[in-house]
């Protein structure tokens, strides 16, 4: 249930379209549903601007499934599964037939379209599985993102040359692995907010993403932000409470 | 130069109060001023939106003073040093008289207050020294903070206290040393953007901040993003960008 | 060999019913018993107030066999088999039909029902498989832990909703991956001894439970204590300890 | 303000000794008291069994001794300083001069006596400046621990010449440094809760207390619990919890 | 070719026996013989005490035979082939059928028998594969081990059972996971040299062996010496060098 | 692109070969041709001495047919896939048919030959996998390097019997794993400059490379040059630099 | 009381120059002498075959001189001070004036020469201080090791010009700091036992000794075995029980 | 003794005008002068190009003035002392007056200039002492670097201003701390070699170096090589064998 369903509600009240008895049923549900196996959050739309995703590892499939429904049922905004694997997807899908499949992500119910620009830069092709995630889930928000590919540093023109499409960005995601320098450098190029994802892209001193997550954070571009290791979902999200 | 002054002086070209040869000598300036011993960068504040503040550590006092005299010299916008020590504050001030002191942050010619609401919350009465760097940086460029402090999630009714408070933020900015957990509670009780900063608050277990650190990155609230250990300078211009 | 079990044999001695050559013969076996492989420890109950459970990992299925009829044979009290895979159950089963199989726990000879309180209290879906080993060596001696699930700080909410829960209990065990937030808040809302577990749940930063484990042992709620990583078997253990 | 305290004002109240505005006004400082520069948490004690314990480090001295005061006056327990300098005791004791003051630890209004039997056993002479904090909290309590010295796991006989006294052990806590051994050892000795606390004693492999830790966390007797490095004033916190 | 063998040779060449041409035709093969993707150091025997062992992990199975065809036709003592797999172990008996295997260790001429004691001590089950490797090669070189199985420190009366053991032996080999407690107890029991082998039996905060190798390190039992994690071969080898 | 080729169309323009449209689309293919999933770099080699290789792990094997397809076109000096599987290497072959595989390197187009002395230098036999993918490299831009192999630290007779190799290098390479201390030795025997390859080889203390890569980077010996982990690809590639 | 003196009393037991009464008085001091801030353990020297060391740091100077005053009065070994400072040598010099200062090392009573050969081996200068450490706890016991110095791996003809001198050792003790890289290459050298001291020596990548210390549990070279970061100390009595 | 002068003596006994004998003694010296407390290497500008470099920390000031008293009376390049404090400058330029200081580096006797171009790039203010080390040090060889300071890459612009100094480059040394972004850069704008240099310039997520160290070794520019963490004196050396 977002801040909408629940003005509609309190104004079908008000007007008598819906008798006080049935609106306490339906706020009953409220702060969260209790399914048994998991605790369904609906007032995380009020308090967080977006709906609870539903993280897959480690859930049954079944699980998955009568959440995602519990969602769809019971709230009014986009529904996303993330990390979800084959069987996980299947189940979600033979119960609500419309999610879209991208990636390891599924969307139910998108949100219209924004107008807003988010660019989302990547430093190398191995590091689009995790830009991927981020922008299905911007993407349930109604927000495509301006994507900028393969703009590592150790071609440094290649950057510059799109340097303009950084300028009229709201807010730029950055996803790299390695030593993670694209988001300096970016951060020196724009005013708009930086987020910085660092992947676990790369072998050796990569240290499977901590060196690029150290590198962000230890940058000299003043004000990055930072989030997890491969946390495409975390960035989108992050994003998304900017754009507000 | 920030935006206004280089409008400014495009407008007086156009209307010839300037010779295009005189705008050309200070344009010449850019996009930085070699000082011998650094380069003083006056186009940041075109690309970040905000002017290259001075880090004391490491910096001989009349270097500092002679940066920071570049800066309010040939620029327009507030100037900040921080993590000044006592020698260095006074040589700044010295060749600069006007700077205002918090701690070991300086400003010079602070912006008109703005209106947007940050609002700046701390764990332990420890971790003010780093909310304070925080602090005077978002003053001067003209946003006072709304401060929460004493909030740590061991007493977690202080925190839903003042709930309200964080309802209507813009930006809202975490100060937590030891576990973190501040972080994790209030990223579920605002939709804004929260900007987490771990301190390096605490002993044993919490290794010079890193716990925190790694507390905040894994948060299980979708969307917080972090800067680095006592970073208030960064975290500051973390929220400046997404004002912008 | 527990305590009930020597003084009844004591007992014996003294009315004359049992031999003392035959009492010293079944002494003998103490404090252990060689099977050549493995040294059975008939003691711990004695010293620990528990006996030695079985942990599965790198044993022969038949060892394992062999310990727990050795366990079930010389001793009195609950046996629990731990971590062990499907030939090691089947095994143990097949020499030993009567036991009890829950997730990866095996247990005999479960002790009566008490009446403590022990709180299991879980962050996500996916602690769960931690948890249920804790709650299978509780349910071994007796005690049914009263489960909170489902209950990360992000919806702390979730959390005060069930917090009279929390007033009564004797002990409270908290399971949490990630950032291990909710130890934190739990431990400010009782005055019971609170056990926190760290789990392996999450990714990147969370760094396979030292975040969590990090964040735990530094937290801000004072007499918090910890177990390794994923451990519900120790909390389990800690807690018999507690309620004693 | 603690539970008995709390029940004496609401008998005062039900007798007509107290009227019912000025118990409001009493009551009306729960949960806290904002004195600026921090917020007290007087219902602690009820949450948690123990009022607001003082962290001396990073607090100014005259804040400290605001602390103590409002503690004191508002409150009914045993207030306690701990890790304070030597400017901070003074300026705490001249404004409460009745505080006791062990090591670092300062404590005023003690608790009465009580009889639970808690056995203090260091490793080795260099551990005494933990266990001596953890003492004088739990004498603020009325627990007066019984000590264990230098019972280094290198001459085992050492400790087993005493082991009669862990036989009776309410609770037991093991300080020890370098590997920590002692804690596994004593946890095989004992069926009371053992908390072990690690500390920073030794030089090279002992990580300033990191290998302690891990070594305490990963001990193979079951049930012992950890807390963080150096935290005698933690040890006793949870043991009271656990005597409770 | 160990020192006896090449005293023969000079003796032979000496009597006559042997042409020196032949001599040096033998010796030119020192120091070692290069087989193109291997260079087989036959002189080892001389410098440390014992032949090049070979190690499996990496080796086409064709090389590990012709390492092992060239230590046994050129040289005249033991022969270890070490974490050897299975199509290795076949290969090299095809080559050489006389080879004795034990678990992954291969061992062809082992030497007689020699009447030094050695006991290896493991603290559970679960060290066995690591103590196994270690009296492999140790019977390689003739000396038939003591083994003090199961004697983990959470029952330290089954290790004083046996402390008689300990007293005679030349050399302690003690191998332990998780803690590591084992060889602090060890150390304090007997005036022999005790080598610690670490092992990555455990979980969690074990850390596949690091707690324990920092454990042992940091011990307070004077005089341990340690070797690398699951290093069964080099605990061998350091006895036989202390051995000599 | 190299530099060649570019001075050869330039001759081209000035001779009235080329038109100069033709000319400007040539270059216009500069700096990058973007193929939607990548940006090819054609200017690398004029920045870096070197064409861009493409690394193939994470890439769709299409997708790597198309990268080398179209550096095979538009440019005109060596290719090279490293660390390709077997379908990445199939398909790439199955579009460019002449590539010389070499383990998991493929190059196309090989340089002529070149005079500079490589000596490449590894420590045991399981290092060799890195040393190969760093001769295909080499061997790529017409340097075949001397190899040195099985040279560990152990046997430095064996080392030092081809001492007389080193003092003629240009460059020496040296590949090692475990402690890494053949890098030290090495650095101290030749005056050329010594690049440092630390190997994943080992177990337990060797922490999968990291322990070589600290050895080698605190190394005694003056002036030694470290890349990443297993890193064959860009020893050879700093080899060539230095080569220039 | 070493194994000696405890011969010498049971035979004067039984010629009747001691009363039994007085050997019981003599013996009930035995296992320790519990000097209330400390319990000295008098049979050390039976046990481990060196007497209870005294390590200075943590330790009152009053208890250090008390400590060395018991171990002198009712042992009849030598008597070690380690680590002490200047305030703990006058202190423990004053009560006991023979002791011999070496660095931080005082020596009571030191044992008569022994014939062994122990070669102690650094590999720069700024390593002397913990082998003198070592060099002072031997000669207490009446070694006299001989010295190797500055024969660090990057010249490595100094330590082969010294090679004989490591024929003939009973015991190696190398002691090494930055890379470490001169224990493996001693290893490779000689048959006798190795003792590896990893210290602290170096900067950067050095970690405070951690690079050593992994590094020589990492060699190439069988059969060493390693002490933790600086112990010299350590190192001194493994080669104790080594010659026993 | 360098090569010339070995050269020149072994002319000059051809000649006549050295007698063998005297050459013999001469020769005698190496390979090294036994100081007592230190062994002078005076063939290590034969093997590795440069003559030993005194590492201050840790040496007595009258050892330090004795060893390049040594190194300048028995050989003939230049000495060079570094890191060394204010008493060991005084103690060395007493014996031997005409050093030249820079910063805590001392020159004597510095070697003809010579024209290879090396540049030497700094990314902030702070990291000039170990670029002024690195100077030292090349200016002892009579390379005179060419400096790009204040070269960060949160303003990629100041690098580019000045992208032709580094196409000319013999070598390129980048001396960067906080997450060390420059050696990629630059690594992809040049094709000479590049030497990277980590600092422990920065705080909190800078882990005093080690991320700038781990993000260079994994930076996506091919071919940068890296030493130790603030090691100006490893780069110079290694610039000083790729000059050859």
């Amino acid at each position: 249930m977002d801040e909408a369903a629940l003005q509609r509600l309190l104004e079908d009240v008000r007007s008598g379209a819906v008798h006080p008895d049935d609106a306490v049923a339906e706020l009953r549900r409220l702060p969260f549903a209790d399914l048994g196996f998991a605790r369904v959050d609906h007032h995380r739309s009020l308090r967080q601007g977006m709906p609870e995703a539903v993280y897959g590892p480690g859930k049954a499939p079944e699980h998955v499934a009568a959440i995602v429904t519990e969602l769809l049922t019971a709230g009014s905004g986009p529904v996303v599964l993330t990390r979800a694997d084959e069987t996980q997807v299947a189940a979600a899908r033979r119960a609500n037939p419309d999610g879209r499949v991208q990636g390891t992500t599924v969307v139910w119910r998108p949100a219209a379209p924004r107008p807003e620009r988010v660019v989302l830069c990547t430093a190398g092709t191995a590091d689009l599985p995790v830009a991927d995630e981020c922008a299905a889930v911007l993407g349930a928000h109604g927000v495509e993102p301006i994507r900028l590919t393969d703009a590592g540093v150790a071609g440094v023109h290649r950057l510059l040359a799109d340097v303009e499409v950084l300028d009229g960005a709201d807010v730029v995601i950055v996803v790299a692995g390695m030593e993670g320098a694209l988001a300096s450098v970016v951060g020196g190029l724009t005013a708009a907010p930086v987020i910085a994802v660092p992947t676990s892209v790369g072998y050796g001193a990569g240290l499977q993403g901590v060196t690029a997550l150290l590198a962000m954070l230890a940058s000299c571009a003043a004000g990055l932000t930072v989030v997890g290791i491969d946390n495409g979902y975390g960035a989108a999200c992050a994003a998304l409470r900017m754009l507000k």
